[in-house]
């Protein structure tokens, strides 16, 4: 297995574009993107699950029904949610697409990231949509800067691995600073590959990953209307197609869970404001479920967050968070560690204060990124969270967004 | 119905002291009270649903088996929460108190609240425990200052009213600033009355109402280990004993929710950092249950809280809230207002975007008090719960909360 460069363009037969079109004030700023494969596409999608979604959510979810697609284009600066035109306008730049790609527009995935309850004009879509084709290029780079609303990094990766003697890679680009604590779906993440493999195979591959994957970071607490992650596969490897949960399915999944665990703690270290990433790390669970949920209450509660900031060892907040979990746990058995490039910090055993050398603990918290480890001692299953503290800049950035 | 001064002193029979003892270190900080009734009392209390618990609350919940108390003592600066010796500590300082006051030790309700996993030392209870008795009298100021932590306010009310000619009184005092978000059961909150009511009616009522008190509302989301609500009731009022839930019991409860309500906004309004309170009041609702989760799920987003902050009339994050609650609604239906002092103004109709003038709706957000009210329009039920903005404070205040 090997990392490497270009995002979504790494995959064969994958090109991609990103300009301005004045959905953003800022002319400095890209808003829209597009990611197009040479080749008809196996694809899937996995959707936020807030009551309110966006209209492009709803064109997405129709256009999947067959299970194949050719491009995705996603807008930022504006949600085109909770308009009485979002399903219109999602539609009609689906179709203008079509018309200048010379697909069907029904092989569009599309999304939207951005203000919610703001009209989204279709006119720059219009006067853009042949420029947008005519930029697509193999360098991933300006498509991935196009779907940042406040984040402050572009976040790709990409991977190549062998599968059965043929060269096989998955890469993907993704946004998420605000807004940020996906359920069973997630917020912005599109994955390209060249593997052959079934749409069904896709969408189950994408589904089991995502539990472990994006459902399992939180910058905010709050689940985005427009969360989304597609992931397209042309089959231009030319491995034998996978159609059943086989070998190959499996190391096809371990690597897509490279790229989307790596996205996950992207996404988390860009949290709105964040200083530092937070792994929240639960060992040693009678479950699978127990872990997910102790490890995303733990990054989920403000207080913790907040004691991170400021470097305060402040280990009954992760007891306090934990026993909120909704999950039976043993909490007489619980130790807690604080551990990070300066080292590792035992600060309650047994569910008790003990105690622990402060400054040490000072040193340790004071980094970029503070790995809270909760041994429930209660059996053999893990899991793994990722969030970020809560800071001046995250009240500061939230505090006036639209303007 | 009348509002008195003196809180917990005010129904007959009722005294109180503070005094500082040096839990804190703050000299200037009064860090124990108590609340002592003349006559024995029928008692209720209602707990943290935190899976994990301070050990007073294991010693209270013994205590109360038999539905009767005559004192509650409670300490600030220390929770006595995740330490070893912490039911013994506990148990100990019933014991001191019993044997100042002359009652059993089973007739205390004991409360902390401070720091978790810090270990509480006997020793100050032991050599101050005389003064607190020797300092009782009819006065409730000092005591409901002794519970106060983060708290910049003193929360006290008292409600006096007839029940068939018989004049009856309730008082209360509360703490709560961070860690709120009750659930179940609360913050601290200590009522006194002399109206004369069985124990297990007495339990009924605060139960049925901290569902619509104390648990609507939420500072910053997380559930304390330590969340307590107690009454006493000494019956020295006069009143027929109240058995059933007859008209004389819907009566008392209607003005022990005048009491439990205003210290629930009280506690809303002095959130960690807030500089307004916000009330979410969802009409129009087809039942009551969903309701209150809507209201809640409003006052719950960080997001929502930053923009009220900045004064940001950002409705998209009042519908994203929405679409976050745990219950069937139908978006398409519902309308948005933002009212204060300045004004009212309609944000969303049919839960889309409508014009609406920004300067006035700054107005009407720049205030000490906004009301959110989301109209469902889809039946004839209500609720209302109380929140607050999310500041730098709030991240400065729980940034470094131990030192």
């Amino acid at each position: 297995m090997e990392i490497i460069s270009n995002g979504v363009c790494a995959p064969k037969g994958f090109k991609a574009s990103g300009i301005h079109i004045g959905i953003r004030k800022n002319r400095t700023k890209k808003d829209l993107c597009l990611i197009y494969s040479e080749k008809l596409c196996a694809a899937a999608s996995v959707y936020t699950k807030n009551k309110v979604k966006g209209a492009p959510i709803y064109v997405t979810m129709n256009n999947l029904k067959n299970g194949v697609a050719q491009a995705i284009i996603c807008n930022s600066g504006n949600a085109n949610t909770c308009n009485e035109d979002g399903i219109y306008i999602a539609s009609e730049t689906c179709k203008l697409l079509a018309n200048e790609l010379k697909i069907k527009e029904t092989e569009i995935i599309i999304a939207s990231t951005g203000v919610i309850g703001e009209r989204l004009s279709l006119e720059p879509f219009k006067n853009n949509m042949a420029k947008l084709v005519n930029n697509l290029d193999y360098n991933s780079s300006s498509a991935a800067e196009a779907i940042m609303t406040t984040d402050l990094t572009k976040k790709e990766i990409a991977v190549k691995f062998l599968l059965d003697g043929k060269e096989v890679t998955i890469g993907a680009m993704a946004k998420g600073s605000g807004m940020i604590n996906p359920n069973m779906a997630t917020m912005l993440c599109f994955i390209t590959t060249d593997i052959n493999i079934s749409s069904e195979m896709l969408s189950t591959a994408l589904k089991e990953d995502v539990v472990n994957s994006f459902n399992m970071i939180s910058v905010d607490g709050d689940t985005s209307t427009n969360d989304m992650v597609s992931i397209l596969a042309n089959g231009l490897a030319n491995n034998e197609k996978i159609v059943t949960k086989d070998k190959n399915y499996k190391i096809f999944k371990k690597h897509l869970n490279i790229v989307t665990d790596y996205l996950s703690k992207e996404i988390a270290k860009d949290g709105e404001g964040a200083t530092k990433v937070i792994v929240s790390s639960v060992i040693n669970s009678r479950s699978k479920k127990d872990a997910r949920k102790i490890a995303k209450q733990i990054i989920y509660s403000n207080l913790l967050k907040a004691a991170m900031f400021g470097c305060d060892a402040n280990w009954g907040r992760v007891l306090c968070a934990i026993g909120n979990a909704e999950c039976n746990v043993d909490i007489n058995k619980i130790d807690v560690y604080f551990e990070s490039v300066e080292g590792k910090i035992k600060v309650c055993q047994n569910g008790q204060s003990i105690n622990f050398n402060e400054d040490y603990a000072y040193k340790v918290l004071n980094t970029k990124e503070v790995k809270i480890i909760t041994d429930l001692k209660s059996g053999k299953n893990k899991a793994q969270a990722y969030g970020c503290d809560l800071t001046y800049d995250y009240v500061k950035i939230n505090g006036d967004y639209r303007s």
